[in-house]
């Protein structure tokens, strides 16, 4: 005996989910099985909604609820510099800081040849078509710093320089508060070659 | 900023189930916003339909998808024999064994006075008025062998044994496949304590 087939299908979509194995899914799914109704079906609704609701920002590609996303509604920013990331989650993080005023562009991903995602993939052309529109005297490359990402900013960046806009990209180096013991020697080498002069 | 409304509040949904962390939500919210419409939506409708239809079994509190469970429907069941556990779950567990035949009494928790649960949160009169009404000879008590499920089949077993059924416990021992050197002392002592003759 398995459960019914409707607990079974629950536990099965629940399954399908990132990071939620049949022991987890199968948590939940009591979980949910015990809640009060009204508890269980927000989930429900909230998922409808987002479904519904929840669409790309036809600018930057940031995730937005009407038309476009908060940051380009937001007359306050920067116009003339853009950040360029993989992912709409990577915003959040680089917003959680408060040291951009910018405006974004959002790839949908890195370039990544063996997973067949090339620079028609990516939200590169309307990137370039963005430059001229918008005015973008700066673009920072803000790529994960791993294999991908490097490899993205750098075909960016040959791409963007010959176009006369300022083209950056966030500095490598050891997290703050780490620890020089634990630190990897790939990190630790790009925090010798980009050390910088200390004011005293 | 953070995300929109609609995309936090399914994030903060996700987030308040067991074993999720706000990381977690985060990624399975991107997911679900990633995935097409109809695998979202499927999840979501499965939620509706187990709030709506999954019931417990009246007779056994065992989940049910109607009027009985599942194995209070099987006919070929064994009336005779009674299998109580803590949780729907552990059927599943026992059934996997095949080798129970019997049915089953769930009483939806174990006796944990600390957290409030005594004999009156348990569905134990029901247990009581399930022996004469299904003739049973044999209660197998089959708690958690932690300190609530042995404690819950102590005071079962001191109720039962005076109505002149047989009551029993599941063996404590060594699981099969472990190794004896990480045995805790507690499971190797119920294995010696438990040690059956040999058959040569």
């Amino acid at each position: 005996m398995a459960y019914g087939a409707l607990l079974q299908a629950l536990i099965d979509e629940l399954g399908r989910l990132p990071g939620i194995g049949p022991k987890s899914a199968q948590r939940i799914a009591f979980h949910l099985l015990k809640v009060a109704p009204e508890d269980a079906l927000r989930l429900s609704e909230a998922i409808v909604a987002v479904k519904e609701k929840v669409t790309l920002c036809p600018r930057c590609f940031n995730v937005a609820e009407g038309t476009l996303c908060d940051v380009c509604l937001d007359p306050r920013r920067d116009a003339t510099v853009l950040c360029v990331v993989e992912d709409p989650r990577d915003i959040v993080a680089v917003e959680k800081t408060q040291e951009f005023r910018g405006r974004y562009h959002v790839l949908q991903g890195a370039l990544n040849p063996i997973e067949g995602v090339g620079p028609d993939q990516l939200r590169i052309r309307e990137l370039l078509a963005r430059l001229d529109d918008e005015g973008v005297t700066e673009v920072i490359l803000c790529t994960n710093p791993n294999l991908e990402g490097e490899a993205t900013a750098m075909y960016l960046a040959r791409m963007l320089k010959p176009l006369g806009v300022r083209v950056t990209r966030l500095a490598s180096g050891l997290p703050v508060g780490g620890d020089l013991e634990y630190a990897d020697e790939l990190t630790l080498g790009r925090a010798l070659e980009g050390r910088r002069e200390v004011d005293a």
